[in-house]
């Protein structure tokens, strides 16, 4: 309770309790240590299953859980809620908005990304990204909104245009956002309406690039394309937004009206680099060494979406969470080798796979040598998604809402909070 | 599907769809009329356990249904989102505050109650109270932020003030937030921190009148009061508040330093009268006659919180869920009759009786000739919500909340969404 009776012990401070900083401070339970975990939420979230809260299959508490709850039982962990605004790496020292200061002797950096709109933030309001609870439950109002708004429309070309919905960006978020939307018209709210029929609705999946999913294999993402179709989902490759508006996006000289524009198109590391007073890749992401250390202070690591770090001469490790969850593993075993004198390892990225879900039975999985798609693949990442859920209380939730949702073909989460106006 | 087929078929339109709208738009199911059932929000509350929503053992989605849902195998029934602005009782229309005005061969007005702070509204957002779910996320945010905010506090005096919870108001959902507040402090949170001890914290419940649950007998407040007591929170009757505000409560010389307050005093009808261009009586109900019609216009009910309906000489009928489902019925059946050429009969409230819960054991029951208190109160106050929750994916989750919170004594909802900065 008291901090000087600590001063004996190492202190670590860990940034962020997203799955790299939370599988860090778990880590180090018996270390010889203080730790201290900041985040600016309450919560831990369980990020790969936000989609279903932005499409009203779960509710936020199904996916967050309180940290200090998970760390109630450590009784070296300490959870402070605070936001970062710098860092003083000669003082050792986190200084917080409300003016607190945290001295380290051990930092782990791990504060994440956030969707990012390279230059054109002012989408932003129009084409909100989905990175948070908040972000999920604002993109949910606007879906189930556009319906309803719809329902009452006179003018035909406007009530189109409220049932249209556009997703810029094919990665993952974006494959299974589009996905997720189709069923929600197509079944989950077919009888709820008079006037419209909202299977007329129209998804839109626009890509950049030649093809979605780009981080998989040719063959799964002509799968998961050619599974998108069938269900409806019109997607476009080599299309890149060039504006987007409360109108809709255009598309070069194209412009499709749609009153719903969801962005999945990027992300931008957490300004760490700024902090750490380091250039930062063009990603925003800080350039680590194969001990995830930024400019050579064994004290000071950076790990998941926040770091750069190379992996296999020409490729960089991937922002998703086993990769985060392996850099935090890796930086809490550091640190207690470090605490004993004895003598660390650099770090390596063992990659376990990439997988997508593209609706409610079908799923693309890339574990490097198999490739699984289809309805063996969904069960896979459901067991997988279900498994590193933390909590059981979370877990046992997340399958009955599933179950219920899979049986029923009804989504229990569809409530408008927060405005019942159309941004 | 389209207006004119309708016209030789009456039209019935329900504002509001709480217990008594809900109830009179089901009760019409098989009624020749088409049913427009109109609400702000899309979803139905099942308000007697929004405090659970506000002290973080339920989900908002676990006591809310889309209306939608709930009849979209109604054929005659029309759900609009939409807010009423005004009614035109001569031409027989209902305006909405988007320009829309829907016609009406009858009207049933069932749009029921919000807090009130009688000639105090600057109180308001010192002292939030609680009746719609954005409410009760709200609340849920401050408590749960004010041991966040204490654990950091360097201050004695401010991390009291943190510390102390105050309840203004008596009535049930006072008593409930009481309970569920010192039973957060004392169970869920007791080894979620590491400089404070949340058992610490100072719950309090302030009483304008002489005795706490005044719709009960003197019997049941009496051990509701002790019951309370035993649990730690400090009841205060006969002691109003004279003044809110972001320090504290005054009590007339007295003042309880407080950074939470929750304001469970009053409420007050919906502005029906207002639409109506009738006298509300003082608690802004509107009177109706026998046949809960108003002004003697057969073809106006009001139903629910927002009618001041005579009971028994001295009383009026409660603003209680049951109440409000058999007012509800009641304009349905009458509407039928109406329809039909037949007779209808006057109003007759069936009073079941008046529950409310204090912690998680104990209720108390006043079944009028019989009184339950206790563990067996509780039981059926549990039993009771269960059964009347709508949906059978709501009634399975709600239970299944209730035993885990019930077994581990952890309350799993307890995430702060919004902003993390205190008023």
């Amino acid at each position: 309770m008291d901090e000087t009776s600590l001063s004996d012990t190492p202190r670590v401070v860990i940034l962020g309790a997203g799955f790299g900083g939370l599988t860090a401070a778990r880590a180090l339970s018996r270390a010889k240590a203080s730790v201290t975990l900041i985040d600016a939420q309450n919560y831990h979230l369980f990020q790969p299953l936000l989609y279903q809260v932005a499409t009203a299959t779960l509710s936020p508490a199904d996916i967050a859980t309180p940290i200090r709850s998970t760390l109630r039982d450590q009784a070296n962990a300490h959870v402070l809620l605070g936001e970062v605004i710098g860092i003083d790496a000669t003082r050792r020292i986190v200084s917080l908005d409300d003016w607190r200061e945290v001295p380290y002797d051990y930092l782990i950096v791990a504060t994440g990304a956030r969707h990012a709109y390279f230059g054109h933030d002012d989408w932003e309001p129009v084409a909100p990204g989905l990175k948070k609870i908040d972000d999920a439950t604002e993109i949910r109002r606007r879906i189930l909104l556009a319906f309803e708004k719809a329902e009452t429309e006179t003018d035909d070309e406007r009530r189109r245009a409220l049932l249209t919905f556009v997703i810029v960006g094919g990665g993952p978020t974006g494959v299974e956002m589009a996905g997720a939307i189709i069923e929600l018209a197509k079944k989950a709210l077919l009888r709820d309406f008079r006037r419209i029929d909202p299977a007329s609705a129209r998804v839109v999946l626009i890509e950049a690039g030649p093809r979605i999913l780009p981080a998989f294999p040719e063959t799964l993402s002509g799968f998961a394309r050619k599974s998108l179709t069938r269900m409806g989902v019109e997607v476009l490759t080599g299309k890149a937004a060039t504006d987007c508006t409360s109108e809709g996006v255009a598309l070069g000289e194209t412009f499709i009206a749609a009153r719903t524009l969801i962005w999945a198109a990027g992300v931008m590391a957490s300004p760490a680099a700024k902090w750490l007073g380091v250039e930062a890749d063009r990603a925003g992401r800080v350039p680590v060494d194969a001990h995830l250390n930024v400019a050579g202070d064994a004290r000071v690591f950076v790990v998941g979406d926040t770091a750069a770090v190379q992996w296999e001469e020409t490729k960089f490790v991937p922002g998703i969470a086993p990769a985060a969850k392996q850099m935090g593993a890796y930086a809490a075993t550091s640190i207690r080798a470090m605490i004993s004198g004895k003598a660390t390892k650099p770090f390596r990225y063992r990659h376990q796979g990439n997988l997508a879900t593209i609706g409610r039975k079908s799923a693309v999985i890339d574990f490097g040598k198999l490739e699984v798609r289809g309805f063996i693949a969904w069960l896979l990442w459901g067991a997988a998604h279900v498994y590193f859920l933390i909590g059981f209380r979370n877990r046992l939730m997340v399958m009955l809402h599933w179950a219920w949702a899979y049986i029923s073909f009804r989504q229990g989460v569809r409530l408008i909070t927060g405005s019942t106006k159309l941004p």
